[in-house]
């Protein structure tokens, strides 16, 4: 099931696991964080866009009972890997991996997901120094897809009342708003994230409905790490509630 | 210089005090932490609309050195409260209270403001049972302007680069940072105001950019009182610093 380069990792949730490069991109708190946020309930469909390596996907069946699950990728070598993934952990009867572009999303029937996640590239294309790698610098800049591609994908995909949940920086924070209600997609969660109690909130977490009302919770802020560097109760609660 | 149902009230910054309504609407955290988030600058000149019994230009005026404050209210009776409480506190030479409505803010000369900062009223007007006390609804419900008014007003009086300061409810806040954008006032900074370590965080205070570029900073999250229901030093540090 491996190949050269790649190592085989526990996600330490029951059994599963997930294949990941050596030095290429790994999943990290931000998908752990979207999976808990997602909030998936028994038979819902699902469509994570920039699935990567297929973490998302993976956490979501680790975690809930998801009817089906779509990732879609962009780049071939990861939608190898994340299909490896998924066969390892027996759950290719739900989960679907396909290879294309988010700016495609006209090719999926509209309106026919419950609930679509993203863990998108975070910086725009022009925005500092892209890894030499190529599936790195993909999920990391804007580089087949911005901001705005990645939220009407949602909003073309999502069932009137559905849920669109991503993660993303604080720093683009007032901009992902303004665009997701352009597409009447209404924030209604929100959490911060911050890695300390000393640490400015870098990520956060949103949760829009698609034609919803006005009206925004913002939930407690979570705080990764305690003093001691330790993860906290509440960031427990996030990777196996 | 009292009049009958009013009381005058101590600050507790220097020796500023406040003409207000015994029963109307008093003033409380929220112009606190508004005044505290406008960072004024000494020299600068400041807008404060819906500005009510004057309690903004006032705490500007008692913690910095601007160098102009008009503070623009719609309601005759609020703004005779503010100016016998501006003629009390010896800032006359500084502060202006001008009656009038938000909606007219074209009277004014585009771009001739350093900072606006606004304490608006919170609630859409058919948000909900409205006080009878005419003064108490009008500052609590979008009664002579709603929101996209004030940020409009703030987007023509301020000077490229100037800054639009404002408190506002957090289940607004998507709302809000698109209506800014749209407005091409840029959010910059914005912090989370929570009663304590165990309420959800319900207000929040932002400061955004005149034709400012993208890029959000968000504040380390502000706890009001502590355990023991006293300030925080944090909150000490918004009022007295």
């Amino acid at each position: 099931m491996l190949k050269e380069n790649e190592t085989l990792d526990d996600i330490l949730i029951k059994d599963f696991k997930i294949i990941q490069q050596k030095g290429g991109f790994r999943f990290g708190t931000d998908a752990v964080l979207l999976a808990e946020y997602a909030g998936i309930k028994q038979g819902e469909t699902v469509m994570d866009l920039c699935t990567g390596n297929g973490i998302v996907p993976i956490l979501l069946c680790a975690k809930k009972e998801p009817k089906y699950v779509c990732g879609l990728e962009i780049s071939e070598n990861a939608c190898d890997m994340a299909r490896r993934s998924v066969k390892l952990n027996g759950i290719e009867d739900k989960v679907e991996i396909i290879c294309g572009n988010v700016c495609d999303y006209r090719k999926f029937e509209a309106g026919s997901f419950d609930v679509v996640t993203a863990n998108p590239p975070y910086r725009k294309a022009n925005d500092g120094m892209k890894s030499p790698d190529k599936m790195k610098a993909a999920a990391r800049h804007e580089v087949f897809c911005e901001l705005e591609d990645v939220v009407s994908a949602a909003a073309w995909l999502l069932k009137s009342g559905g849920r669109f949940v991503m993660v993303h920086r604080t720093e683009r924070m007032a901009e992902i708003f303004a665009v997701m209600i352009k597409h009447r997609l209404e924030p209604k969660r929100m959490r911060l994230v911050c890695h300390d109690k000393n640490a400015l909130p870098r990520l956060f977490t949103v949760d829009a409905r698609k034609d919803g009302a006005t009206g925004l919770v913002t939930d407690m802020p979570l705080y990764v790490t305690d003093e001691k560097g330790e993860k906290t109760p509440e960031m427990e609660a996030v990777y196996f509630g």
